[in-house]
């Protein structure tokens, strides 16, 4: 069930200005905290070269006594070799000095250019003042869901109620866009925060299923930046007992959600897009199989120049799919855009090219639908189109 | 040593519009030839969906017995079921006939739009005729490299010489490029000559050296089109008698030459590109690693779009090094652009972002180098980068 956004009961949230970014008056610190000690779980991005804050965070989950996540944007603090872990780390001890806290029950993300440390001066003022603020009102959400954004032109919220024994369990979540523009090595950043009761090996088997179908399959470029984090914080806050395998399911199923909202509401965002594109692969043996294939479509530059330019240019797709490590023979697949068959046995099907085309112009939404006789696995993944804007912006910015 | 462009001996090729191109009087028919049989080896596209040319043609290399290579563009004749196969070896056997060879002694290529069978009666007419213009000179060389072009806005021709024992050996290639546009799956043709006495093993071991370090090592946007094809034949007839080893090394350098020359020619002609791009990795312990890394670079939208907009953009190159599989720390990477230091100790350098950004905007060529403190290897690899310009072109065709 949709809800308004709010918080999950015992958490509270603030975001402000503390004069990181250039423009002094655009938020830019936000800070998440639970009255009572959270189950709390990470997952970071892969990439090899990370950023300080990912380094820091990633040594304190999984873990059963979580209370805040202290979040800046417009310095990503990456590559920033041992200052910046520093840097880090004070943030998360100037948090918990203010919160009567220990340093290790403070996580931290920070988001925008690379390479420049981070200002300490605007955080010795903010951090003390969005303590100050913190407050479990809709308001508060926003403005800390404001304070994480970059290029972002839009904040992404999310909200669940779960109804359990009579109980209501509260599951919400905030992200920032992967949309990447220069000099900012932008990054997905994401948190999901629940009163329901969890243990920590829950919360992380919970957070690693729900990213699996969320955040791991969105792509705008196929880049995975150097600080991409998720963390579910769980405080057990709502009027409920231990969960049993039912009820674990149900909730399971809401942070998948939230999740999914929060990642598709990233791609919406994406920059210079033109087309919000799924792409359902079904009927493989292997759900890896059908991620792979469903991935290399999306991160295909010709499938997403076909697209931007509402052509559903078959050939582009079967040979994106041709070129996976999926064995298959080209008459295996079938494949339909917005439910029109277009290719089947080897050959396209016969079609109104006039009509899919027009259908694709004259909608944001474009679904495509490949199909194989292999099996039973299938898998959905995001992502949008790549346009002359989205070139403009990426290449535009000089140093 | 570079030399006129023109023929091996023993060698003659003809090119000229048959008609299937809309535009009745670009040239679309290339025909080459080798009066005696030739050691014929080949390399086709990786992708599972494949043109029927490819199919037909893999299956009749290597051999002993290659005497003619048919090539149209216009029509991939690609996705095209059966019927593919038919009319494929179908113009094998107009070729034969009209020559008196047999069907198995004549490879096929096909490009331009796929899904669309092959038109027969342009073929009827223009394989008689492309016979009979066969000629050895340099103006029949260019006319067949004309006519395998699609897209490409200048035609691709290599000839290198060698002296050995004190006669010339000849090595000449032709080639057209991988830019794609819609509705055309453009496809990466190459064909090498020589007139030195090869075994059919070493032809295709000669084939396969030269491939790795050529066109393996281009790419525009990181798709293998349905119909990639190399094919290198090996006449024997120059002057000269079995090859030692030092001679067969010498002549491989020259093959190797001849396919880095094509394969840059087709990145120099990419569509839309404002830069060439050359990536040098070394220092790694497998060349596979260099590779890996060497064109995550070159793929990578982020990095391409940053040098569109002139920007030594050194994040985005070092992050997309860190998505590698290559086991890495950010410390281990050294980053030169067009020779000035930009990344180095985990650090960006302290260099002159506005001098080196301005070299890069006055200079069509622009050089990545990235070292490792790992081992010995090393690989260099060429690509364009990613301009409004080509996302225009790629998206503006409706079906």
């Amino acid at each position: 069930m949709t809800a308004e956004l709010s918080l999950p009961q015992g958490f509270r949230a603030a975001g402000l200005a503390s004069g990181i970014k250039e423009d002094k008056s655009i938020f830019d610190l936000s800070l998440f905290v639970s009255d009572a000690a959270c189950c709390g779980a990470g997952v970071f991005t892969k990439n090899q070269v990370c950023g300080a804050p990912v380094k820091v965070s990633r040594e304190r989950v999984p873990s059963d006594s979580i209370r805040a996540v202290i979040i800046n944007s417009g310095n990503a603090n990456a590559c920033t070799g041992d200052r910046g872990i520093e840097d880090a780390r004070w943030m998360t001890s100037q948090v918990a000095n203010g919160l009567e806290i220990s340093e290790e029950e403070v996580l931290v993300c920070s988001t925008g250019i690379i390479g420049h440390f981070l200002p300490r001066s605007p955080l010795e003022q903010g951090i003390p003042k969005v303590i100050q603020q913190l407050d479990s009102d809709s308001q508060a959400f926003l403005d800390a869901a404001r304070g994480m954004m970059t290029t972002d032109t839009v904040p992404k919220q999310s909200t669940r109620l779960l109804t359990i024994r009579g109980n209501t369990v509260r599951v919400s979540g905030v992200a920032k866009g992967a949309a990447m523009i220069a000099p900012n090595m932008a990054t997905m950043l994401a948190l999901i925060m629940t009163d329901a009761p969890l243990s920590t090996s829950q919360t992380d088997q919970m957070l690693r299923h729900a990213v699996n179908r969320s955040f791991n399959c969105v792509s705008v470029e196929g880049h995975t930046s150097t600080s991409d984090t998720v963390v579910l914080m769980a405080n057990g806050a709502a009027e409920v007992e231990e969960l049993n395998e039912q009820e674990l399911n149900q909730l399971q199923s809401v942070i998948d959600e939230v999740a999914m909202e929060l990642g598709q509401a990233i791609i919406r965002d994406a920059e210079g897009a033109d087309h919000f594109i799924t792409i359902e692969v079904s009927g493989t043996k292997q759900r890896s199989e059908a991620f792979e294939i469903a991935q290399t479509i999306a991160n295909d530059a010709l499938v997403k120049t076909a697209i931007t330019g509402s052509d559903p240019n078959w050939g582009r797709i079967v040979s994106a799919i041709g070129r996976t490590t999926v064995k298959l023979n080209e008459q295996d697949v079938i494949l339909s855009i917005n439910g029109t068959l277009i290719y089947e046995n080897g050959l396209p099907a016969d079609f109104d090219e006039q009509a899919v085309s027009e259908g694709m112009r004259q909608n944001r939404d474009v679904l495509i639908q490949v199909r194989f006789p292999f099996g039973d696995e299938s898998t959905v993944f995001w992502t949008s189109d790549l346009t002359q804007e989205y070139v403009r912006l990426n290449s535009e910015y000089t140093t």
